[in-house]
C-alpha cells in the first residue's frame, strides 16, 4: 500500500466530491492529502459570504454532516430562517442555526482582510480537520448558468428554482483572472496522484478548471489523473448532473463524462452496473476500473478510496 | 385626556426605559410618539452590527421580547451559539437564533450604506411597529467605563465582567462630533411633552445627553420634562445603576438622579416608597408626581404613561 504514502491532491464540489473525500481523509495521512474546492457555487446572502461546498467538504470530513441531506450539519434547527422570515425576507436558500456560526465567522475574518485559504484552514483546523482543504481560487470565481429563462447566479438556478430551467450554457465569472493560493499551487505541483472526486464535471470540477493556472498545473501534471464517474446507470447519484448533460447534448454515461474531461484525464473508475462502456472507455486512452462507485457508509467510502489509490499504481 | 394627542417624545435605554415606551406605545396614537434610544451600548461582535438598547425598545413595543430576562426574544433558542463555542470563540455575549435575524440583517444593511435610522425604521416597519423608533444619532457613539482596572468597552463591562469592576468615570467616544438624523431633531423640536423613560441615567440617558444637539434641543425645549426615576426605594429596579450611583459619589435616591439630570427635567416621578423626597426634590425646583413606578404588566406599562401624560397638564 505505498501509495498511501504518496501525496495526494483530491478535486471536489459538494456532497459526492465530499464522500470520496472523506474516504481518502481515512486512508491517506493527512499531512499527504490536499482537496481542493469548487468555489464557483460562493454568494453572499443576506450580508454573508457563504462557501457551499467548502463546508460540505469541512462538515463531511469533521464527521458533523447531515446525513439525509448529504449537507449542511446534522441534527440542524432553523430558527434565525423562521425570524428572517417574520422580517419578510427570502428564505429560499436555508441557512440552519449551527451552520450560521461558520457563515458569521468566515463573512467576519474575510471582511479583516484575511486570506481566503487562511480562512478556511483556521475553520477546518478548528472542527480538527487535519489534512489540508482548499478553496479552488482567493478571488471570487462565480458560476453563472445560462437557461433558456436567462442567465441564472448559480445558487438561483440550484437551490432557488431546483434545477428546473433548461440550461444552454454555463460560465464562470472571475475564473479567467483568479488566484489560485500558494498551497494550491504547490500541492499539484508535487501531487503524485491527483483525484476527481465524484461531483458533478460541469458544475464542480468545471469551475476549479477554468481558472487558467490551475488547468494548466494539472494538465501538465505527470501524475496520475483519476476520475471517479459521477454518472452510475445512466443516473446522477444525486443532483442535476445527468439532466443538465442531456440539455448540454452529451452522452449520459461514464463516457461522456471522460470525453468532457478527457485532456485532463488519465484513468477512469466506474460502477460495476457500467462495466459494458470499458470498451469505448480504452478507446479513448483511458485506463479503466470497474467497481463498486457508490458509497453507502463511511466504510464504503474508504474502501472506494482505497481501491482507487490501488489503481494509481 | 388631551395630552394623549400631543407630540411626545421619550428617550430611553434598555429594559426598564423600554417598559414605559411601551406603556406610551399602548395610549399615545402612534404617529404622536418618537422614542429615541441610546446607542452607546452598540459594538461590533464576531463581525455583526449590535444594538442592544434599540433591539429591547423594538422587540418590546412588538411584544416579542423574552418576559424573563427584558431583553432578547421569548422562546429564545442558542443552537448557533453552541456552534460558535464549538469553533472556540468567547460566548460572553450570548445572541439567540432568533434575535441573529436582527443581526443580520441590521449589519446587511447598514453595509450597504443605508443611513442608521432608516435601518431601524425598517426593522420596526417589518415588525409591525407604527411609532417611530429612532437611534439618538447616526455615527456610532461608544460607552467607555472608566474602572479600576483600566478602561472597559460597555459590552466588556456590562456583560463580560457583569458590572463587577469599580467604576471611576464614563465616557461616550463619539459623541462629542455625533449627528442626531433629521428626524430625531424634529421630534425634539416639535416635542409637547419629553420623557425621560426609567433608564439607567449615567449609562443610558447620559449618552444621548452626550451628543451636543441633542442637549441644546432637549435644554431649550419649552416642553414639560418629566422623569421616570430608575431608583426606588433606594434601589435599581434592574442593573447596575444603584452600584454606580454609590461607585460615583452619588446620593442613591431619586434626589440623586434628579441633581444629575437637573438641567434637563422640569417634573419628576417618584414612587411611593420614595415619597419621604418630595420635599427636596420640590427644593430643587422640580414638580413631582407620587405614584407606582414599577411596571409589572403591560397594564401597569399603560397606567404609569397615562398618569405620566396627565401629570404633563
Amino acid at each position: 500500500m505505498t501509495n498511501l504514502n504518496r501525496n495526494i491532491v483530491a478535486l471536489a464540489g459538494g456532497v459526492g466530491g465530499a464522500k470520496l473525500a472523506h474516504g481518502l481523509y481515512q486512508v491517506v495521512p493527512p499531512e499527504k492529502l490536499t482537496i481542493i474546492v469548487n468555489t464557483g457555487d460562493d454568494f453572499e446572502h443576506v450580508g454573508l459570504s457563504i462557501s457551499p461546498d467548502l463546508d460540505t467538504v469541512m462538515y463531511t470530513l469533521a464527521g458533523l454532516a447531515n446525513p439525509q441531506t448529504g449537507w449542511g450539519v446534522r441534527g440542524e434547527s432553523w430558527h434565525m430562517m423562521a425570524a428572517l422570515a417574520r422580517y419578510g425576507e427570502p428564505t429560499w436558500f436555508q441557512m440552519g442555526d449551527r451552520d450560521l456560526a461558520t457563515h458569521i465567522l468566515r463573512t467576519q475574518w474575510l471582511r479583516e482582510g484575511q486570506p481566503y485559504q487562511v480562512v478556511t484552514a483556521e475553520l477546518c483546523r478548528r472542527l480538527g480537520i487535519q489534512c489540508a482543504v482548499l478553496p479552488m481560487s482567493e478571488s471570487p470565481v462565480r458560476t453563472m448558468v445560462q437557461t433558456a429563462e436567462g442567465e441564472l447566479p448559480f445558487q438561483e438556478y440550484f437551490v432557488q428554482q431546483r434545477c428546473q430551467p433548461v440550461v444552454k450554457g454555463i460560465r464562470f465569472v472571475g475564473a479567467e483572472s483568479a488566484k489560485p493560493s500558494r498551497p494550491v499551487v504547490t500541492a499539484i505541483r508535487h501531487a503524485e496522484i491527483i483525484i476527481f472526486c465524484p461531483s458533478n464535471p460541469w458544475l464542480s470540477i468545471d469551475p476549479i478548471l477554468a481558472v487558467p493556472p490551475l488547468r494548466r498545473l494539472i494538465v501538465a501534471s505527470q501524475a496520475p489523473k483519476i476520475g471517479v464517474s459521477p454518472i452510475v446507470g445512466g443516473q446522477a447519484i444525486k443532483g442535476p448532473a445527468a439532466k443538465i448533460m442531456a440539455e448540454l447534448g452529451a452522452e449520459i454515461s461514464p463516457v461522456g463524462v471522460a470525453r468532457h474531461l478527457r485532456d485532463v484525464l488519465t484513468a477512469w473508475v466506474i460502477d460495476y452496473a457500467d462495466e459494458s462502456y470499458q470498451a469505448d472507455l480504452t478507446q479513448l486512452g483511458l485506463r479503466t476500473l470497474v467497481t463498486q462507485t457508490i458509497m453507502k457508509n463511511d466504510e464504503e467510502r474508504a474502501r472506494l478510496a482505497r481501491e482507487v489509490l490501488e489503481f494509481a499504481k
